[in-house]
């Protein structure tokens, strides 16, 4: 694997793609897709609609995503899942045709992504190319029509898990909250707060809520519950801001 | 105005364009060009670069951007030009043909842009779609082949007002400045930073720059400096990391 290409795709629709994207679909020799499970055949359909549409012409190979381990502490965990992942990339190539190994990345490959840290693991250390993608960020600020800062603000962009374990980022105007599973946005007091929630964002099934937190959080929670017991996953982000 | 269309072009690369983005380019009845002088030509060939490849068949028009009146206080100054704007956005339209007018705008309309603050003085309001678009951030990190965020760690996204003023954000680990026309981290005590640097990213004139804030930090001020003679204007966004 002389040229590895991390290519960003986007957020749930197939029109996210950038036409330097696309065109690295094009110029590739092998695309590796990951095989997730876990009810998310949407996605992995996703990704083949891009590369059939996109007129790839590269031998697409799939490789089964390693489960974790939860017996070890969570650095570890994910250490050695990433180790795992970078020896399967390994296998899945084995005999494929000569030339650059691209990879669709959900979103954006710099953005709560691993892709670039299994990539590290790989000996010799192939050409990384990046190919920036859309991120559910923009998605969600396009979805809602409202601009991600206030005048020249600061944005921080956080997880559920940050969240939970230290509360409101001290002094903050607007915060992105990313890779929540548990909607830590109910141990905030809601004072003040505005919410923008975003599901699916860019796909068919891209569910909205917007308003403030002590309003429409509730709903938000009753809703997520919904929606990913009847697609049987979500993927969802948001935006609080202190007015 | 029924319709206005924001469509993130991304930055420098006229393949950061999403095949939403083109075929809204597509769709649009009218395309509205700013002409803001300064130099920046580049900027605007870049713009009409777009729509002539986008097989656009709208019709074209330009307004002239407005100075700011240097005389009136910072806040003030800003919604005064932002109104001039939405006036010059009406004038220019005028017997236009009917439906959807966009604008093209710089990296996504989301993110440190005054579009959608602008769109909203237009009365009465018309219907906003936003396109997102590729970003400065996702253009930086990808030239770098880095991550934006640690793992699982948040990110502080801010200004170089914002870093003169308040020095290095309180317990940051990664933070991205962006709108810096005075590379304000000299003002930093560059112990433990490291900087990821870019120029024009995306673009055939990108510049790059990595390494220990104390090394590389008097060399980004240098070239930073040469460049901006040589081109007539510079654009240019930074990550800075504490390790």
């Amino acid at each position: 694997m002389d040229d590895l290409w991390l290519i960003g795709i986007g957020t749930g629709s197939p029109a996210h793609v950038t036409l330097e994207g696309l065109q690295a679909l094009r110029d590739a020799a092998v695309i590796l897709v990951p095989q997730k499970g876990e009810g998310k055949d949407t996605l992995a359909a996703l990704r083949y609609g891009i590369i059939e549409a996109s007129g790839a012409q590269a031998e697409v190979r799939s490789f089964d995503y390693p489960v974790r381990d939860p017996a070890l502490p969570y650095g570890q965990r994910v250490i050695k899942w990433h180790d795992e992942i970078a020896r399967r990339w390994i296998a899945a190539i084995q005999s494929a045709p000569p030339g650059p190994v691209a990879l669709l990345v959900w979103g954006d490959p710099a953005l709560y992504d691993s892709t670039l840290r299994i990539a590290e693991r790989i000996v010799p250390r192939p050409r990384l190319r990046v190919v920036p993608g859309i991120t559910a960020i923009q998605a969600l600020t396009a979805a809602h029509a409202i601009p991600l800062n206030t005048l020249n603000g600061p944005v921080k962009i956080t997880t559920g898990r940050q969240l939970r374990d230290h509360g409101w980022p001290e002094g903050e105007e607007t915060v992105v909250v990313m890779l929540d599973a548990e909607c830590s946005f109910q141990g905030l007091d809601p004072e003040g707060l505005q919410i923008w929630w975003g599901a699916y964002l860019g796909s068919e099934a891209q569910a909205l809520e917007a308003g403030s937190l002590a309003e429409v959080g509730g709903r938000i929670v009753e809703r997520r519950a919904k929606l990913r017991a009847r697609h049987g996953w979500i993927m969802d982000t948001y935006l609080l801001r202190r007015l």
